[in-house]
């Protein structure tokens, strides 16, 4: 029995595992692989409609709301954004919480002003920036909503009067929030939703079309939402395992049945890990990320030994990030609740022996 | 039994299909889905370095020719290509031989100035030019080595002084031919590589950092090829797929081997269409494409009649584009020739009972 702690790609219901590689065999009783399966024949537009509709669903998005599944994972999405949404002599607010967002606001640079309106870089990442305000003038306000790599998160969605545009890659489908108070969404597949090699968009298409910038066909929103996610031949199998997660996330009672489940894993790590002289925490607890938990041993030479420790009784995936260190255990909407009671469990045996 | 002659995504070898199912269960004995597996575990770099390597022993590519899985598609190569290589102020020449190199015309358009050196429009796309001139100081010249909805195809490759670009997403590794000779090769996986949701990019490294543009970050192929296309999370599962169809090309004995098998199929084909009073073709016969055969009813009331007698015998996707109506036969690398035969037997019983 393997435990996957990886941080994405991570995870998946096992149910998903299966359907998947049934569909390779055989998808539907068509007699055909979904691997040979033209995307324009009727079998798989039902794909894509069902998973654009039960994404919509999910999050409980209104009708300028659309749902698209393209190509190119969130890195895509740090240029695409303002390409869309930016002319050179406009300027944007980020907001720096992490190397994503740090990352997001490189990109954004070649197309307008960007203004970081807050950051926590100089505290390590180590928590949520709240005391800041964003220019009325500036087109959207960015936020990357979870961070991945220092194990922190946005717990309350900053209200504004901008367009409030986020990256959701690592905590996207994790709880329930407003997700019609944002004009943007993105988020790669490959944590909450699927597989790799997809990216989930959600936009409200009142904010396209704004800007001066002649864009280029494949990287103009509208152009996707006006051929429904098939401007191109799209990833066919990515886009079909991110429907059975989809499909699986509603069946088990849909985001609010999930967040409680997640908030059940996280508390039950982070207070193992508040009541343990070994391992230490460093984001603010009122910042800490549901998603990722990171976390170091208080005596370096631990960290070895723990990481042998986990790897010999099953665990993976719970080496930290080379720019963090210590560990990040991640805890994805697939991972079990027993998974990470068996991982405090481990914590406790360790301490038993090492404290 | 179906004989699938889809046009891409297409067939694949079966062998492929079941070692693509197997490893979304239990991933080469490591008790985890491809679909869950990191993408800097050793056991996916693995399978990165391999397909690359693989690519380049099959290309016979030179050690300044790089190969890449790119996200995104063809359709993002037409973009990104000129981004990559050409500065506003200057000049490519492209060769317009169908819709596909249309498009890519267009979103050269926003990228600098573009001649189109030579184009088949006219005349339906039925022919590849053969008499044009490419300005010497164009700094590319760019073709569509097979036109997917016309059925033509480039015979042989146009010697030329400039930089050579190809669009080969419907005819790569379907035959044997210079590829050190091109500075830039692109390819969509999904007809000859592997599954949707990668594309194959090879680039003659020495053409570039010549432009003055600032490149996003994951649009400048000198990132790709710095990270050996692990910049991003790439599309893991397709990059799988492609391994598994790349090993199995090279077990079949490469290149030669499958340009012989094509040839063959194609010349069964063309010489049924070439004897049977009830069908015809449109393409030069010296231009036509031995991947994609497109063909009509010279008696149109017929067409219909032939589409359904063809399904109800197990044979799909040769309806035509609909830019060029009629039907379209698609004989990629994975259709064996036994689905060839049994198509010319399926005309032959048609037009003994229509003719």
């Amino acid at each position: 029995m393997i435990h996957n702690f990886n941080a994405g790609p991570s995870i998946l219901p096992n149910e998903v595992f299966r359907e998947a590689a049934d569909a390779i065999l055989n998808f539907n009783n068509t007699g055909l692989s979904i691997l040979e399966l033209g995307h324009r024949t009727p079998v798989f537009t039902a794909v894509m409609d069902e998973a654009r509709s039960l994404a919509k669903e999910l999050m409980n998005l209104d009708d300028d709301h659309k749902v698209l599944f393209l190509h190119g994972g969130a890195s895509t999405q740090f240029m695409q954004v303002p390409m869309n949404l930016l002319d050179l002599k406009d300027t944007a607010s980020y907001a720096d919480t992490g190397v994503w967002s740090s990352k997001a606001i490189k990109e954004a640079k070649l197309f307008g002003k960007i203004d970081v309106v807050c950051s926590s870089k100089e505290r390590n990442y180590r928590f949520i920036p709240k005391d800041f305000a964003v220019p009325n003038d500036a087109k959207y306000l960015h936020i990357t909503t979870n961070n991945t790599i220092y194990g922190s998160q946005w717990q309350s969605i900053p209200t504004t009067s901008n367009v409030l545009v986020a990256d959701m890659s690592s905590d996207i489908l994790s709880r329930n929030i407003d997700f019609n108070s944002f004009g943007l969404i993105y988020a790669g597949a490959q944590k909450n939703i699927g597989a790799a090699g997809v990216s989930l968009v959600v936009i409200n298409e009142q904010i396209l079309g704004k800007t001066k910038r002649p864009i280029p066909t494949i990287m103009d929103y509208r152009n996707h939402i006006a051929e429904g996610s098939m401007l191109n031949t799209p990833p066919v199998f990515a886009v079909y395992v991110c429907l059975l997660t989809l499909r699986w996330l509603k069946k088990l009672g849909g985001l609010s049945a999930i967040e409680k489940i997640n908030n059940e894993k996280a508390a039950l790590l982070y207070n193992a890990l508040d009541s343990n002289d070994l391992f230490q925490t460093h984001v603010v607890k009122e910042d800490r990320s549901k998603m990722n938990v990171c976390f170091t041993m208080k005596n370096s030479d631990h960290e070895q030994l723990f990481q042998d420790f986990a790897k010999e009784n099953g665990v993976i995936g719970i080496k930290g990030h080379r720019l963090s260190g210590g560990f990040r255990a991640s805890l994805y909407n697939a991972l079990p609740l027993s998974s990470v009671e068996y991982l405090v469990e481990l914590m406790q045996s360790f301490s038993q022996k090492h404290g």
